[in-house]
């Protein structure tokens, strides 16, 4: 048995909702009558999507958490992932630990490992995730409509911070650091509100880029505009209220730049008609996932952001990122 | 527009038979009614599976082509994939035509790319192809019954050829390279062939590693062994009839080892009851790729290799290895 076989061990286990998994050609894999599989593949380089330090069963939650999320934007219910990993070494210390976070995440959400590739080069984590959806009812970012309501999921922009105190530009009190890193290493895709939101709403997307830029895809999809309140906006940093983070030196418009431009938030930005906000929050409930109503969409292109006097603090996508 | 968006220009086309295309979080797909989706996943690195000096144009055709292979071999119809590619820098010399190939290979096959994800990094290619069976006629490993006979498609051995000269180990006349490299850079996949051979094969695979090992695999999966025809097998190397190789030093033995455990084929190896040699051969016709009868199956497992005396030659999997 060669090193790679052994590799192939830490991922491999029994099937049950797939009709075959790994160790033949090819996984068979059946939605079911009247369902659409959806698909979303994503790639991790060390380096660029993290560091060679990070906890090897952090990486496995979050190599998982992040395609998951796309599957929570569209409001597909989980089925099954393949994985192809490109390994400098085979390093068991480090393989146990992922592959123990990856299928903890994987079994959370029913999500079986059908199948996959290992290979030997520089550490790089491919994952494609199959979800399924019934037929016509998935989430897309083209059906935001003008008169519709904004809503955010969970908190946003604490990735961020997490990030900018690992770079040094930034410092955060003990705790608030903690929550901010937890965040960033182990985000928690949004997959059962997106179930709950199938039929309520119009669009959504998952926050990966930042909040004005994701929205701002919506946006353009939907080909409609937006305004936001600075003032509701805010408080989606989990840290802004808090006594530790009061006593920083932190003004309302870096707090801001963190929330519409953080990044790795894995949270849903979604649009719905005003006369299903009952339905939002009773989703939201069902779903155990707050969710904020942040502003409205608008006929005129662009997003918009404004104070809680109705002046306009920044418009365009590109200009919440320069706050920072 | 980021240079990795530009990147995404190179391989954003319209989808006809996906529902839903990149663009959204997900790409969604739908097999036909009562069809199974088949999916296989590989990683291509830089240095471990190609050379930075392979013609973008023939690593694009390989990279789909080795995924199609594994479609083949479970006798599925492509339908889509999707691509994650990590790329060092945006260097448009090498993407154009890199997606040519690529994208030549998915249109000749009717696979749409449906989503994907490009980042920077070491050059890293992982395909995830999707394609469609109806349900339980997929070709497995573990179909093989003793008294079948053994087929193979196509050739075998010249891939290895081609780099036995580029490691320098090897010297060839200049017509049996030319088409050695041309087998090694652009691998056919077998596809029409394996959906021609449901319901006739009982397992099949593709030969990516060797034909010993490869074919071991489909024994062990189906509790049986083989016996295989020297004298046979050695004609599947494809220049050993040719007058050019004639005139060349290899002996019986090595072209055998090239055959038994070349790697890089893309070749399908199968079993098929005795009794349907007549609807194989009209498979193979309709498919328009020849196929060579190699031997049969037997009860007692392990792969033994016989010389038309009926002399055993080798026997186990490993042993094929060490005539080289």
């Amino acid at each position: 048995m060669g090193e790679f076989d052994l590799i192939a061990r830490y991922f491999s286990r029994p099937t049950a909702r797939a009709a075959l998994g790994g160790g033949d050609d090819c996984a068979l894999l059946e939605a079911g009558p009247g369902m659409q599989l959806a698909v979303s593949t994503d790639m991790l380089v060390e380096g660029r999507h993290f560091l060679s330090t990070v906890d090897p069963a952090a990486l496995g939650h979050k190599a998982l958490a992040v395609n998951l999320s796309d599957l929570a934007a569209c409001g597909a219910a989980p089925m099954a992932f393949t994985l192809a990993l490109a390994l400098p070494r085979v390093d068991e210390a480090w393989l146990a630990p992922f592959s123990r976070g990856l299928l903890a995440l994987a079994d959370a959400h029913g999500c079986e490992l059908v199948g996959g590739d290992t290979t030997r080069g520089p550490l790089t984590i491919s994952i494609t995730v199959f979800g399924e959806v019934p037929r016509g009812a998935a989430l897309l970012r083209s059906g935001a409509r003008s008169g519709d309501e904004i809503y955010v999921s969970g908190t946003l922009g604490d990735a961020r911070l997490a990030l900018e105190v690992f770079r040094g530009t930034l410092s955060l009190p003990a705790e608030i650091f903690a929550q901010a890193r937890a965040r960033m290493e182990r985000p928690t895709p949004r997959v059962a509100l997106g179930q709950a939101l199938r039929g309520i709403a119009t669009a959504a997307i998952d926050v990966s880029d930042g909040l004005a830029g994701d929205l701002g895809h919506v946006l353009k999809a939907s080909g409609v505009g937006a305004r936001i309140s600075a003032q509701t906006a805010v408080t989606l940093l989990a840290g802004a209220a808090q006594p530790a983070w009061q006593a920083g030196s932190f003004s309302q418009q870096q707090r801001l730049a963190y929330v519409m431009s953080g990044g790795d938030d894995y949270e849903l930005a979604f649009t719905a008609p005003a006369s299903l906000r009952d339905a939002v929050l009773k989703a939201a409930q069902q779903a155990h996932t707050p969710v904020t109503r942040i502003g409205c969409v608008e006929t005129e292109p662009g997003l918009r952001l404004f104070d809680s006097a109705g002046q306009l603090l920044a418009q365009g996508f590109a200009s919440f990122d320069h706050f920072s």
